[in-house]
Parts: C-alpha cells; structure tokens; sequence
C-alpha cells in the first residue's frame, strides 16, 4: 500500500493541494480509477498515512505529519527513492525467501537474471537500477546521516574517508559537523561518475566528485576530496579515520576481515574506523527491524546484520582496539575503534 | 517470512521431531543453508511462530501453540495450502496495486500473462492453479466454517445448495450440523471434477461429486448432491436456501445483481440466501483486514468487498426482504435474507 501511494503520488499531490481533496479528485489528478483510490486512501488512512475529514457530507483526505515528514519528494527527510528501490528490488527479491534460506544466498539470479559472482555487479545491474540504489541511500543518511557523524566527536581526525561513501551524503555531514578536517569521499568509478552527474547537494556542503584513475586525488576548495577503486582491490588513501557505512553488512565474515586489515594497514598511527550498521540483539533473535535487515542481506547481498559482539571480534582480529559502542540504540548505531 | 518458513516445511518438521532442534539440524533435514535456517528461525521466533529453549548451551526450537494450529499439514486448521497460495499468486498480483488502482481492474496479465476477461479462466488458468485456489479456500472453510453455518438456524431449509461450493467445504458443515436437510453444491464442471478427484473427506461427512451437464443431479446416500454449472448462466437447482460464500465479493455491483435475481427467481417461496462475506464499516475505513481483502478483489477479481449496508442495497434491488446480520464481527460474517 505505501509502495503504491508513493508510486502514483498520492502524497505529493496532497501536499501541492491548496486544500483537502476527495477521493475523485486525487483520482483524476493522479490518472487513476475512482474505486481503486478511494480503497487505497481509505487503507492509507487506517494505515496513519492520510487523514480524512467530512466536508458537505464528502470525505475529504490530507497528509498526515509523518507522511508529509517522509513521503513527499520535497521534504528534507523525503524517502520516496528508497521506498522505491524497496519496491522495485527488495520485494521481488522477497519473494524468492524460501530458495535464498536454501541456497544461503541472493536471488538477483532468480529476481532478475542477473549473475551475482561480482556483488554490485548485480547491484549496479543497469545504470538506472545504480541511480535508485544511490538515491534510496541518500534518503538513509538524510535522516540518520548527522546524528550518526556526531554520535563521536570526530574533530581530533585531520582526514576522514567514507569508504563506499557513494553520493557523499555522509561526506556532506562529516564536512558540516568537522569543518577543519579534510573529507575524501571513496568509491568505485562508475559510482563516483553517476554522483557527479546525477547529484548535486545543497549550497555550502557541497562535494565535488572527480573520476579518475585509483588515487586520482583531486582536493577541491571547501568540498570533499573524491576518489575512485575498489576498496578490495586499489590502494587506499591515508586518512586518520576510516568510515564503513553500511558496508560491512554486504560481506562475508572473510571478506569483512580482508577489508579491514587493508584499513588498519592504510590507516595512519593514532587513527581510526567508524562502523556504522544496524546492529542485532546479543542473540540474534531481536530487534524484529534488524532481523528482517539481515534476511534482506541474505536475498540482496553476500552478507549479513551482526550483534555488537560480531563486530568488536571482526575488528579485534583486524588489528583494532578500544572498541567503543555509540550506544544510542535506533535503525543504526555507530561503532568507534582504534589502530 | 511465513511463506517460506511454510513452503520449506519448518513447522511440519518441528512437529514430526521427538524433541526440540538447533538450527544445524533444521538445516539439515530441510536441506537449506545453516546461515539463511538460524536467520529464519530466529525471525520466526520474534513473530510468535516458533518458541526457543536452550539445551546444554546450544539453541533448540519448537513450534508454538499458533503455529501447531495453524501452520502443520497434519493439524484440522491447517492453513498451508492457503499460505501457499498467498504466497505463490497473490503476492505476485500485490506487485502490481499501483497498475490496479491506475487502472481499477486485477492484474493477471501483468503478473501471469494471462487474459482475464473471464475471470474463472484466469484464476484456475492451469490445472495446479486450480487446486491451489480449491485447497487454499477448504482450509478457510476448515477454520471458519461450522461457526458460520450455525450463524443463523438453518434446519428449516429442507433443501440447501451452495453456489460456487467449490470442493464442498461448507456443504459438508451443512450436513453435519443439519442432517435432515438435503444439501445441493453447484460449481463450475472443472472445479466438481477436480474436486472428486483430488479431495477426500473424513467419513460421515462426504460430499459425492459427480461432474456431468447442467442439472445432471445425482443424489447419494447420506451425502450432498453435487451440480455443475455457470451460475451466471445454467439453470439454478430450486432450493430453499442458497449460499453465496465469498462469491460476490468477486463480482461488480452489476453482476452481483444479476446472480442475485436469479437466485431469487430460482428461490422456493419461503426460501432464503445466506451471503458470507468479510464485512467492511459502514465508512469503508476499517477494520483493516477486510481493507486489504478489498485491495485483494481489486487485484485478482473483479469485486470488492463491502459493508453490511452495501450487501442490504443489494439483496434489496434483487427482491429480498428481512435482511438479518450475523453480528458475529470476524474475518467473516453471514447474512440471511427472505425471499
């Protein structure tokens, strides 16, 4: 129902409406059947995401806060491009559950007919399928994105790396929270070009993207530095502090344990990795949000959602120390720990 | 999740297992993988569907009362081959609400490409499909059934016909609780054959099918009589009391009231038609379930449901009169009306 909503524009309509509109209205602004409307605003109502009043004996329907906070293209915390991606991605993969369990792997064999042997290969299938993903991150780090870049005063770290920090949306903040430290956004070439192209960020915290070869640095007046490789592969740039935002949670305990004794290696004396993911109870058997994350890692990924302690022991075996919990439980925590 | 934990025989397992299981051992008797299996099972316990015990340090899993009932093969209220059908159509159709509410019709030729301007060829458009549909609607019956038939006293109708009986669900509740009366079940001739070929009954409750031309009736001994044919179009069978059990919830407005004149035409004076349905409020804004039901219609029939009100305006315009209300709110509810 909200893949829907968002999808024909229920809410955008409502909120360039100068008044509350009927279900006949919004039907023939939006192009849609009279009947299937009126039965999709009516669950949208009971689900909170519009409210309805009578006017002249005529129910008419607005937004509700959370869905003019969330689910209109021009709010600030707008998640339209991730609902979509969600749409348009996860729940087709969703639906090959049973055989991921199975196979203890991703479906975009099955979903899509794509191989998987490369992730984001498969992930960055079509240029428009890269595009969604992009932007549907971008709506994460717009709502979660500053609180999490201040869970710890990063001030002390003169250069800080977003590893698959893709369209920069974290860079922006670290830039507008740390403004003396340095920012370098890294990413594989492709994402790099389409975040140039396809992205452009408010005035002041703007990053400016440059592809190039691995390690074509290019430092750019009050923006963020962007380079281009593949964090498995190039060389890392030096930074006294790494961030791996919703990376490790895409890999294997092994790949996550190559990747981070590549940055403990890169990493400067005295520096620093950020983790930031959703982290599951102890047990794994709560929360149910993270949960259902890792079994959409099971039907998207190669990975998995871990517990605090799967972290701490992946970083310990890495090389790192004086792991520290953010602590503020939420749909992400942040995870400190030193070279 | 319930899909697949369904589909992958989860609880059918725990229930056949002298004791509780680790995740390992689920894995291996299912044949899945050890990560996507403890994922799983851990997510089912969140949501109720399985209990969790450890035994000499080691996590053990059992169903839980809800899914004893509801999610094992061999339980009386087995819910399976519904979910399996939910799973495998409507949540492919579910894909395509956004095309439904544009265009206000099911969504078969998207999700199935399949034609759908019959809409019994589309819904049983191979003869697997046909069964699931059939055994998805005797499990709803298995659970719903006997308190809907007793909704109303019934046992004055000395000759019952179930339109659209399908494999004789409700018919063999009929004969059950009223064993005096001669009970009709009348459906198309590819549903009767399919039903006497691939559905059993426990004894004293059997229902005989004998598919053959319209009217072909063949009484047997201590079981209903069974009749093919298009309600829209063959001949009705006379009888004193007609079922419609989630029959016009598949229809438009104007076609329910076509079956009902001639169900009411059909009708022995005195007689009467029992309509079981979920029920919509008056608003059409609640309860949430049969919201969704009605998105359901809008994707794979040609109906909705609707309120009380909307089924008395109905059976109203059809000549009935003396509309009673079950009153029993639930996923369903019966109404009865006189001719």
């Amino acid at each position: 129902v909200l893949f829907a909503a968002c999808e024909l524009g229920v809410f955008d309509l409502l909120a360039r409406a100068p008044e509350p509109l009927c279900a006949a209205a919004v039907a023939a602004a939006l192009g849609t059947s009279c009947h299937g409307t009126e039965l999709l605003l009516d669950v949208c109502v009971t689900l909170r995401l519009l409210a309805v009043d009578t006017r002249v004996g005529q129910a008419v329907y607005t937004n509700t806060a959370l869905s003019r906070a969330y689910l209109v293209r021009a709010s600030p915390c707008s998640q339209l491009d991730m609902l979509q991606y969600l749409s348009g991605t996860t729940y087709l993969c969703w639906a090959h559950l049973a055989e991921a369990v199975r196979q203890g792997r991703n479906q975009y064999g099955k979903a899509f007919g794509v191989p998987s042997g490369d992730l984001f290969t498969a992930v960055y299938r079509s240029q428009g399928e890269r595009l969604r993903f992009m932007r549907g991150l971008q709506d994460v780090w717009r709502v979660h994105g500053r609180r999490l870049m201040a869970t710890f005063d990063l001030s002390a770290f003169p250069v800080i790396c977003d590893l698959g920090g893709c369209s920069g949306a974290l860079g922006r903040e670290c830039r507008s929270l740390y403004p003396a430290c340095q920012v370098i956004v890294f990413d594989l070439p492709e994402v790099v070009l389409a975040a140039e192209t396809h992205f452009s960020a408010p005035e002041g915290g703007r990053i400016s993207f440059v592809a190039g070869h691995p390690l074509a640095r290019v430092p750019l007046t009050g923006a963020a530095t962007c380079l281009t490789g593949d964090f498995f592969k190039d060389p890392l740039p030096e930074a006294d502090l790494y961030i791996l935002a919703r990376v490790l949670h895409d890999w294997t305990d092994a790949a996550c344990s190559q990747l981070l004794a590549r940055v403990h290696q890169a990493c400067r004396p005295g520096g620093a990795v950020l983790v930031v993911e959703s982290l599951l109870d102890a047990d794994g058997r709560g929360p149910l949000r993270t949960q259902l994350y890792s079994l959409n890692m099971l039907v998207q990924t190669e990975g998995r959602e871990r517990s605090p302690a799967q972290y701490h022991a992946l970083l310990a075996a890495a090389g790192f120390r004086d792991v520290r919990d953010g602590g503020v439980r939420g749909t992400y925590d942040a995870i400190l720990a030193r070279k």
